[in-house]
């Protein structure tokens, strides 16, 4: 991070610390409004072709204990962030969850009540959670195609890598901050992104060459993506103009996954305009193609079902497109991997499906 | 893999089909003994010093519909298995299991019925899962630190990357199959290896700089290790002679990663001699770091007791510290997980808990 987003981002925090301090000191109750972060509360941006949170607020007040030990959280939570500024650190938003040990009244009662106030502070702030040095515990999406990276490693020094001939097979470790202030991406003979949900099927498309052969980028997801993976993948999109495919399994919580990737996921709705793609394509699996190319299913599960219905009144899967193939798989009963192509053969997904629809959607020609 | 290596395989493998032909020929009903893959018929084997299927045997046979089944698939993934052979592919063994939709009677029932079957097959044949060219569905492990592989790609060229200078700080990421026709590794400035179990732990000791410091060869184990990753860990402790550390949460699981690292799993038993690393020492957390260290815990649950328990009926856990740790744990009802350690700082790993556990084993003088 350079020394201004640094000095930004101290500064936003800096803003906060005072308004919570002024509050106090003429005699008021301190409070915060925050959007209301549910699907009820989405809708659609037509600027950049994103969903974002709508107008609905939660007041966010200290007429509690429980309101005040969360501003006290907040406050311990923003000096965190400045000590790591101060020292060059990041950390985990589970490391985090346990400094708060330390912390008092501050400490936070689970992880999912610190990761959901990091959120909450990104919303506040107008920074991004990268800005505050927090990652996920984990997310190594990888990445292999022919563009060329250069990134600020550890020790500050700029490495330069091409994602197809300096990279073992398993590919490229796509880094949890990917801004431009750290990693920088040159375009290279690779024309289109081919995201793919699991590693099976990365792995697939890598041992048959099809990234050569057709002169794709592949971009493992590993399940929901991490943000780091949809910046990075938007940032291809916008910037080296590549289109971007979504390759998944053909189940609800699948389709949720590219919903992630094209439309902005509903957690981070306040940032949607600037890690949704909102161009991307799918390419399935859908229940279309489940009887289209005879795949092995598995029965929907309860849970599925729900997940399904649950889907039929998200508005990010209003249109003709979703409706249609959601109503098709509750009525089919089934679902699909897409390892389950592998049925035909090991070749079948690389010589004959993804060419198929790839060229139906234009992709390729 | 070489062509002799190939032909081993192939030779092998076409000897069971023969031995199954050969007893219909001689109106016998075919049938395939094999050791009994449990906790209870693993035995210490005092040449490698590892854990080893004993003696206990049961008998596959075609007696019943069922058992007639079994021997069909067996001749089906053999065909498989040549014709991945033939065409120079490797196929995830969930692929497998698609696969074999097309098998008729010889379809699988679930998929741990194809990766039981998998094993079962390296067991007759003295073979490797990586000599059939079967992968598990991800494995993702990763290595930081001074030292330089040599890996064949997917095209058959070799590439070099020094794990230090030429991987972002993602690190290497170990391909499936790591034998020496594949990998080659040579030593540099690395000492000692740390294998730590969680992404997030690995990043920290990246972060701080840990491996330069101390000359630490970090690797990623991703939770229970994969084959290749524990294969991997073996070659640095024999070839390279460097020693090796664990580095896990302090619950019954991790302790399991200790042992499938250090002692063989039980799955694999049949390759202990292959995959396990007997001298590796274990570097916490226990139940004493818990408590020098004054750790955040949670309480153990009710699977977490059973854990404990029933290691300490497994041989594996029966020497003098594993046994005092694991009632300590028992005692007092708590687990920790190794990131628990961030409740001091973020430094209080690589600058205190790391160098006093090393120091303690002698790793560090």
């Amino acid at each position: 991070m350079t020394n201004e987003r640094h000095d930004i981002t101290k500064e936003r925090l800096s803003k906060i610390t005072e308004s919570i301090y002024d509050q106090l000191n003429e005699g008021e109750i301190p409070a915060m409004n925050l959007p209301l972060r549910s699907k009820k509360n989405i809708e659609f941006d037509p600027r950049y072709n994103v969903w974002k949170y709508g107008s609905m607020q939660t007041n966010r007040n200290c007429k509690t204990a429980k309101g005040a030990a969360t501003m006290l959280k907040t406050l311990y939570i923003i000096d965190f962030i400045d000590l790591m500024i101060k020292t060059n650190k990041s950390s985990t938003l589970r490391e985090m969850y346990y400094n708060s040990e330390g912390w008092g009244y501050g400490k936070f009662s689970s992880q999912d009540e610190s990761n959901m106030m990091a959120e909450d502070l990104e919303i506040v702030s107008k920074c991004m959670r990268e800005d505050f040095k927090l990652r996920p515990e984990e997310d190594g999406a990888r990445v292999i195609g022919d563009i060329t990276i250069t990134a600020v490693n550890r020790k500050g020094v700029k490495q330069t890598l091409n994602c197809r001939d300096d990279v073992p097979d398993t590919g490229y470790g796509i880094p949890f901050n990917v801004e431009k202030e750290k990693v920088a991406i040159k375009p290279g003979t690779a024309k289109f992104v081919v995201a793919v949900e699991t590693g099976g099927m990365f792995d697939r498309l890598v041992e048959n060459g099809f990234d050569e052969k057709y002169n794709a980028l592949l971009v493992h997801l590993k399940g929901q993506p991490a943000r780091s993976t949809r910046r990075f993948i938007k940032r291809l999109n916008e910037e080296l103009r590549l289109p971007v495919t979504v390759f998944t399994d053909g189940d609800p919580w699948s389709f949720r996954i590219f919903a992630s990737v094209a439309y902005g996921a509903i957690k981070t709705a306040h940032i949607s305009d600037y890690l949704a793609t909102p161009t991307a394509q799918f390419i399935g699996i859908t229940a279309t193609d489940i009887l289209n190319y005879d795949l092995p299913t598995d029965k929907l599960s309860d849970k599925d079902i729900a997940a399904l219905k649950s889907e039929l009144s998200d508005p990010r899967f209003k249109d003709e497109f979703w409706v249609s193939e959601i109503e098709a798989m509750l009525a089919m009963k089934k679902k699909a991997e897409q390892q389950a192509l592998a049925k035909h053969g090991l070749d079948y997904v690389t010589d004959k499906y993804l060419p198929e629809k790839l060229t139906e959607l234009g992709t390729l020609r």
